[in-house]
């Protein structure tokens, strides 16, 4: 059952909420579940069960590719009030690769069910016109992630990582793998080790059992820059 | 001015032609203008300047990035009929990333100038679905980019790309610097040249000045797969 909290977050994250008439909000109020993943878990896998359309009410979501071997690769991160599209992608013609998403924290979702937004997007244009806006900021963000990649020095990519994690937990201060970063730069976790026994001897950072603390921030950014 | 079969193609690529009424396939016309690029020059490069629709009449067509170092990496290639939409990536809400256009080979094209496109799309949704299917097109072509760069190894990739190369001109044997397959790579130039050497010594190419010849395609194949 939806609260009134959440069709605010419609209102005010939709920007086709608006041009809806009643009985099209309706549509995708009814097929809409609110659902909470614990931190951790996998919330889309397979493009050919299409999970539809994904908003965060609270939580993180993290988007990767993963390889045969499993190696992975994170593309981006959603947070509070973002709408994830590539987990409805069985919407979108054209796109055919597949994304998986995984709960980073406990993550509370409203899901809206692809039948239900597809439905209302047949009669109402600004509904397409919405995925399509989402689609072309992912795709935006996935061309930062080859720039990363193909353009920038690992150090450099590691300190702008790191000043990242440290943003999102609030704390120069944070438990994070050296696994965890090897998967969201798309890298082994040697060379994650590596690098930040590096940084380690440079005084950028101390090492602690499944934590890093940035002792130089000023020193990471002249990296990341 | 154009000529027929420009129209013909116009109707054979454009599934939103038979959809417009005249007057819409009279904007279109009038906004489109026939040109030739010789071999290696740029065609398009700058997001700002919005170069507008490109169908390749004939020739061939390298999409890439660059950064401001200099280095390059191959995001795809468009052939005959195939029509590149980041040229007027100005039309696309949430692209937030530039490209480059060169003709590897002299290529004509027809350019659509975007005021035109943009005027039509007003009036019929059909050319806005063609525009959005592109760029998801686009979208997975770049994922595959991801997956080669992060999860495959540089062999794997090289002998791909040998055995795309031969397909494109025809022959087994073909001009082709090492530069070139840099570029496409996304990698330094003397990285492909050590592993090129390394081919060499496999008995899998032969190597030439400003060539190559594939002399076993099989074991390149097998390394590919």
């Amino acid at each position: 059952m939806l609260e009134d909290q959440d069709l605010q977050a419609f209102e005010e994250n939709f920007p086709f909420w608006k041009q809806l008439v009643p009985s099209e909000r309706q549509t995708i109020i009814d097929g809409t579940i609110k659902f909470t993943h614990p931190k951790g878990s996998l919330v889309h896998e397979d493009r050919n069960k299409c999970t539809g359309l994904l908003m965060v009410v609270s939580g993180l979501l993290r988007i990767y590719i993963i390889s045969e071997t499993g190696k992975e690769i994170t593309l981006y991160r959603l947070f509070d009030r973002d709408v994830c599209v590539l987990s409805a992608s069985c919407l979108i013609r054209n796109i055919t690769f597949d994304v998986h998403v995984q709960a980073e924290q406990e993550t509370t979702m409203l899901r809206i069910a692809t039948d239900a937004y597809q439905q209302v997007g047949k009669t109402n244009s600004s509904v397409l016109d919405f995925t399509n806006e989402l689609v072309s900021s992912r795709f935006s963000d996935v061309m930062w992630v080859v720039e990363q990649i193909v353009f920038m020095s690992f150090d450099r990519r590691l300190a702008m990582h790191l000043l990242e994690a440290a943003a999102r937990s609030g704390d120069d201060s944070f438990a994070i793998t050296h696994e965890a970063i090897a998967r969201d730069l798309g890298t082994a976790r040697e060379v994650v080790t590596r690098m930040l026994s590096r940084f380690q001897e440079d005084n950028l950072v101390r090492l602690s059992r499944g934590g890093i603390t940035l002792v130089n921030r000023d020193g990471l950014y002249a990296l990341a820059e």
